[in-house]
C-alpha cells in the first residue's frame, strides 16, 4: 500500500503521477478484496468501478463537488482514497465504517446511498442548488445500468436533461444489475455498446478533417455533423443529454480525459462508462453474481458454498412446491432472485417467474392485473425496498382487495448493510393498506403454513419474515390469530415473528426469578381486536410488547388502544421497538441489545413493570 | 339521445351504421358536458377522449376483453356506453356513480383508476394472465402523454415491449397533461407527432409498391422497409413496441381501423393517438386547463371565475410572500401547480418554481438534494399523491435529516373523487418518516405560522392540510404542540386540523346538555408524549380522540399507548377515524357523518362514556 497509504483527500489522488494511477488502482483492489473478504460486502462492483473512482478523483474534488453514488455498493475506493483507508478493517461492523455512502462520516460522500435509482433526482437537485446559490462546484450521479431499470431514474434522466444545469451523469454498465438486465433497457443499451466509440469518431475527425479547419465555431459544427451521421441518435440525446460513449471503464486514462471534457461542457451529459464487474480478481469477474453481495471468505479458495438454511430458501422451495400443485401461481421479483429464494423457481417454473428490473413499482401493479384475472401472482420483495410500492399497495391492490401476496423478506433487523436496508417500516405500511392480510412467522414450519395461508386469501395478503435463519422456537401455530405459548399470572408479554425467540429466552429468565410470563405470540398482524391478550392483561395488569418494527404504527400502539377502548386496565406498558426505526449497521444480536429489544431488556423491563406496580400497591 | 339511449354495452356500439358514428360522438359530447356542469367533474380529457372510447367499443367488448384507462379522467363516455346513462346524472355524487372507473360498479370497468401511469403495468399483468390461463380477451391501456413523464409507466413500457405480450397501449396525447408538459417526455412526443403519419405512408404504399408485388412475406418485408426509412426509431420502438401513428384522434374511422390492426399484430403495440383536450366545448378547447376538473357551472357561461378562497391559495400567497424574503425557498410540484396554488409563485419566481411532471418520486428525491446543498425547498403535493414518494421521504429525506418541506394538500376527506384521492393515509407515512416534524392547521392563520415554523426546522417538516376553505375556528394557537381550547371536567376530546370545527360544534352541544369538555388540539403531530392530553385524562378519565385519516398510525393509537405507559387510567376511550381509510365519493359533509367523524357522532360517543362510566360507578 506504498501509494494508497500516502492518500487522504482528492488532492492527494491528482498529485499523483500519470503513471501511478495504474498501480494505484491494484493496490485499490487488494484492499477492497481484504477487507471485503473479512467482513462481507460488495466486492464485484466495488472491483469494477476503481478506475471509475480514481479518475473521478482526479477531475473532481469530493470535499467539495458532489459525487452522488447511485445505491452505494460502489463506494469502498472512494472510502479508500479520502481517508478511511486505515478504519478500513472495520467495514461494515458496529461502530465501524458504513458499507455505504454516508456525510455523517464524511463531507467527501454526498448524501445517503442503500436504496437505487435516486442518484440522478439528487445530484440534479444539487446542480440547481449550486446554481441557484451562485456556487460553481461540480456535480455528477454514478449510476449502474441495473438501477436505470427503476423509474426513478428515467424521472430523474427527463429532468435533468430538460434542465440545462451543468452535471454530469456516468453511467457506469457493467452489462448486468443484481441480476442479469430485463426489458428493453438492457437491450438499449447492447445496441449503444457496439457503435463505434465517440473517441475512435474524435480521433477520425482530428487526423482528417480537424487539420484543415481552423474557426473554433465552424470546428464546433462540424464536428457535431460528424457525431450526428456517424452516431445516430441515443435515447439520451432524446432526453436532452450531450452523450459521450462507450468508454473503456477500466482504461484510466481515457475515463479522465472523458469525464474532464464532460464536466467542461458545462450541460447535461452522459458519460457511457463499461467495466467489468469484479474486475481484477478472476473468481468475481468468472461469477460476478456470487460476489455481488459475499460473506466473509477466503480469498485465495473464493466464496464458499458452505450451506446455511434461512427463510428465504424456505420460501423459495415451499412456493416452488405449491406451485408444482396450482398453476396460478406465479413470482415475481424486482432484481432479487437470489436474495429472495427464488433462483429455483425461475428454473423450474420459467414462463411463470418475473424479474422485472428494479422496478418495485411496477412490480406491484402488475401484480394486481395478474391476481384480477385469475392468477396468484406472488411478489417477493425486501422490506425496505417495498417502501416504494406503497402507492400501488394502497390504489392497485388495496382498494381493488385483489389477492396479491406480498412475500416480505429481510423484515426487521438486517444488520451489516445498516439504516438504509433495515427493514423497520413495512409493518406499518400493510397495516395502512386496505384489506391487507398479514401474516408474521416466526419460524420455517410457519412460513410454509402462512404462504400457504396467503395465497388461499380472498384479498391481498402479506407473510413477512426475517433475514437469516430460524432460532429454537420451531412450533407452528399458525392456525391461530393470537396463540399463547406460557401460561402465567405476573405478566403478558405479548410479540411476533422471529422475536418470539428473544420473548421465551426473556420469560424462562423471569421464571427463574420466581416471576411467571403469560406468553402471546402474534399470528396476525392486520388484527384490530386482540382478545387472548386483553384476557390476559386482564389477569396480569402488565403488558411488555417486544416487537422489531418502528414505533410509529406499531403493534404495541394498536394493542394498547385496543385494551383502553375495551376498558381493560393497565397497571404497567412498555412498548419494546425500534423508535423511530433507525439503526445503524452491526452483528444483528448487537443491534438488538443497542435498541433495547433483546431478552435482557425484556428481563429489565418485566422488573420494573414488578416494582412500580407494587410500589403502587403498597401507595 | 336518440342512439346513446339504445346503446348499452359494446355489442350495440358494434351493431351501428359507420355512419352513424359521428352522431354517437355529438350525442355523447352534449351528456358529458350536462353531466359534467351539473355535478362538476373532469370535463376536458372526456371530451377529448369521445372518439378514441368510441372506436375502442368497435374493436373490443368490454365485458370481456380488458381496457385499463390510466388515471381514469377521462371514462365517461365508456361508462354511457355500459349500462350507465340512466344513472349518468348521479355522478360524483354520494350514491352515485364514481367519476372513475370501478370494477364494483360494473364488470366493463377493468380495474380502479384514480392516479396516474400504472396502467401499462395493469394491463401487461392482464395480458400475462390471459396468456398463462390460456384465455384469448384482449387488453389495452389508455395512457396520457402526461401520465408518460411517470417513472411507472417507464417501467411498464420496458417490461411490456420486451414482453411480446397481445397488447395494445393507446398513446392519447394531447400535447398537455394537468399543466403543459415538461421535461424530455414532451419533447419526445412533439417530434413525434410532427412525422408523416404511418397511414399516410402506408396509402403512399398501397397506391405505389402494393399493386406490384403479390407474396405476403415480400410484402411484409417491404412494408418493413419503407417504414424503416420513412420513420426511424422512435423510443416505444426502442423500447420493442410496434408504433403506429401519430393518428388524428377525432377520425372515428382511421382510429377504428388502426387499433383494429394494432390488435390484430398480437404483439406489444402502440398506437399514438392525437386528441384535442375539451373537444367539440368550444370554452374547453380554448382554455383546457380550467376544464380539466370543474365545479357546477352553466354551459352557455362556462365555468365560472367565481372566487373561493382555500388552503392551497393562503399556502400559495404565503410562500411567494416567504420567498420573497428569502432568496433559498424553491417551490417543487408533480404537475399540479394549480391545485397546490402554485401557479402566482410559478410566475412571480420561475426560475425558483419546479414543475416535474407526475413524479412524486422525482420530486421528493431532487428536494432532498436541493436542502443537502442549502436551498429550502418546498413539495407541494396532495396526501393521495404522496404515496409515492415514501421511500424518498424514509431514504433520502429522514436518513439524511435534510430540510426539506412538504406541504400535503387535500390530507383528509376531499369528496367528489373518492376513495382514490382521500387523503386518509399521509399521517401515518409522515409519523413513519424518521425526523420528520408535523404540523397540523386548522385554519388559514395557522397555516401561513406553520409553513413558517416549517421553514425555519433544522430537518425535514411537514404541513398537512385539507381541500377547500377554513370553518368557523380561526384562531392561530401554532406556538403550542397541544392546546386546550375548552377547559372542562367530564370529558376529554382530542383532535387535530379541520376536525376542531366539529369538536367545536360537539363541545357546544355537549355543554347544553350540561357535559363540560376539555378540548384539546393537537398541532404537533410528530410527538410521542402528550403531556396536556394526559393531565386532562388525569382529571376526565375519558377520552375520545377525533380525526380525518385512517384508524392503523393514527393520532388515537398513539395517545392511547402514551397513556397506558405514563400510567394514565383510563375509564373510557373512543377512537372516531376512518377506519380503513376506504371512503367513496360524495360531499364532505355527507362522508363525515357516514364515517362517523362528525360532530353528532362525537355527541353520541360522549353520551356513551357517560352512561358506561356511571353504569361502572354504579357497579
Amino acid at each position: 500500500m506504498d501509494l494508497l497509504s500516502q492518500i487522504h483527500s482528492s488532492a492527494d489522488v491528482k498529485k499523483l503521477d500519470r503513471n501511478q494511477l495504474e498501480p494505484l488502482c491494484a493496490e485499490l483492489r487488494s484492499a477492497i478484496l481484504t477487507a471485503a473478504s473479512k467482513n462481507g460486502g460488495h466486492l464485484a462492483s466495488s472491483l469494477g468501478a476503481v478506475e471509475l473512482t480514481v479518475a473521478l478523483h482526479r477531475v473532481y474534488d469530493t470535499s467539495r463537488d458532489r459525487i452522488v453514488f447511485d445505491v452505494g455498493h460502489q463506494c469502498y475506493a472512494h472510502k479508500m482514497l479520502t481517508g478511511r483507508l486505515e478504519q478500513f478493517d472495520t467495514l461494515r461492523r458496529f461502530g465501524g465504517l458504513s458499507g455505504f455512502p454516508k456525510p455523517c462520516e464524511s463531507a467527501d460522500d454526498a448524501c445517503i446511498s442503500g436504496h437505487a435509482s435516486n442518484s440522478i433526482s439528487i445530484a440534479l437537485g444539487m446542480a440547481k442548488a449550486r446554481t441557484l446559490t451562485g456556487a460553481d462546484y461540480g456535480v455528477a450521479a454514478v449510476i449502474g445500468d441495473g438501477a436505470l431499470t427503476g423509474g426513478l431514474a428515467y424521472e430523474g434522466l427527463a429532468n435533468c436533461g430538460a434542465s440545462g444545469e451543468s452535471i454530469v451523469i456516468i453511467l457506469n454498465d457493467n452489462g448486468m444489475s443484481i441480476n442479469s438486465n430485463v426489458g428493453a433497457v438492457s437491450r438499449l443499451l447492447a445496441r449503444q455498446r457496439v457503435r463505434p466509440s465517440y473517441l475512435a469518431v474524435k480521433r477520425l475527425y482530428h487526423k482528417t478533417i480537424g487539420r484543415f479547419v481552423g474557426v473554433h465555431a465552424l470546428i464546433h459544427g462540424v464536428k457535431e455533423w460528424i457525431k450526428d451521421i456517424v452516431l445516430p441518435d441515443t435515447i439520451f440525446e432524446d432526453m436532452g443529454f450531450y452523450y459521450l460513449g462507450p468508454i473503456d471503464g477500466h482504461d484510466i486514462k481515457t475515463l479522465t480525459r472523458v469525464i474532464r471534457y464532460a464536466r467542461e461542457l458545462r450541460i447535461p451529459v452522459l458519460v457511457h462508462v463499461t467495466t467489468t464487474k469484479g474486475k481484477g480478481y478472476a473468481p468475481a469477474e468468472a461469477n460476478p453474481q456470487s460476489y455481488h453481495g459475499v460473506s466473509p471468505f477466503d480469498p485465495a479458495q473464493g466464496v464458499s458454498l458452505s450451506h446455511v438454511s434461512s427463510f428465504s430458501e424456505v420460501f423459495g422451495e415451499e412456493l416452488s412446491r405449491l406451485a408444482s400443485q396450482d398453476g396460478r401461481i406465479v413470482a415475481i421479483t424486482a432484481a432479487m432472485a437470489d436474495g429472495t429464494g427464488l433462483s429455483w423457481f425461475s428454473g423450474r417454473y420459467p414462463e411463470r417467474f418475473f424479474d422485472v428490473g428494479i422496478a418495485e413499482e411496477h412490480a406491484a401493479a402488475m401484480a394486481a392485473g395478474m391476481a384480477a384475472q385469475g392468477l396468484r401472482p406472488v411478489f417477493a420483495v425486501y422490506s425496505s425496498f417495498l417502501q416504494r410500492s406503497y402507492d400501488m399497495l394502497v390504489h392497485d391492490i388495496g382498494l381493488g382487495r385483489v389477492p396479491v401476496v406480498l412475500a416480505v423478506d429481510r423484515a426487521g433487523l438486517v444488520g451489516a448493510d445498516g439504516e438504509t436496508h433495515q427493514g423497520s417500516f413495512d409493518l406499518g405500511l400493510l397495516r395502512q393498506t386496505p384489506g391487507m392480510t398479514i401474516y408474521a412467522p416466526s419460524n420455517y414450519a410457519e412460513l410454509r403454513s402462512m404462504l400457504r395461508l396467503a395465497l388461499d386469501a380472498k384479498g391481498p395478503a402479506a407473510v413477512r419474515y426475517p433475514r437469516g435463519s430460524e432460532g429454537k422456537h420451531t412450533l407452528d401455530t399458525s392456525a391461530l390469530a393470537e396463540t399463547v405459548l406460557r401460561d402465567g399470572t405476573d405478566l403478558t408479554i405479548v410479540t411476533h415473528g422471529i422475536m418470539i425467540n428473544e420473548a421465551l429466552a426473556a420469560a424462562d429468565e423471569l421464571e427463574s426469578l420466581g416471576l411467571s410470563t403469560n406468553l402471546i405470540k402474534l399470528n396476525r398482524l392486520d388484527a384490530d381486536e386482540f382478545p387472548v391478550t386483553a384476557q390476559s392483561v386482564k389477569k396480569t395488569g402488565r403488558i411488555i410488547v417486544l416487537e422489531e418494527v418502528c414505533a410509529h404504527g406499531c403493534m404495541g400502539q394498536a394493542l394498547l388502544a385496543y385494551l383502553a377502548e375495551s376498558c381493560v386496565f393497565v397497571r404497567f406498558a412498555r412498548l419494546l421497538n425500534l423508535g423511530d426505526g433507525v439503526v445503524t449497521h452491526g452483528e444483528v444480536e448487537t443491534l438488538r441489545r443497542v435498541c433495547g429489544i433483546d431478552s435482557a431488556s425484556v428481563v429489565s423491563a418485566a422488573k420494573l413493570a414488578m416494582e412500580e406496580t407494587n410500589e403502587e400497591s403498597k401507595a
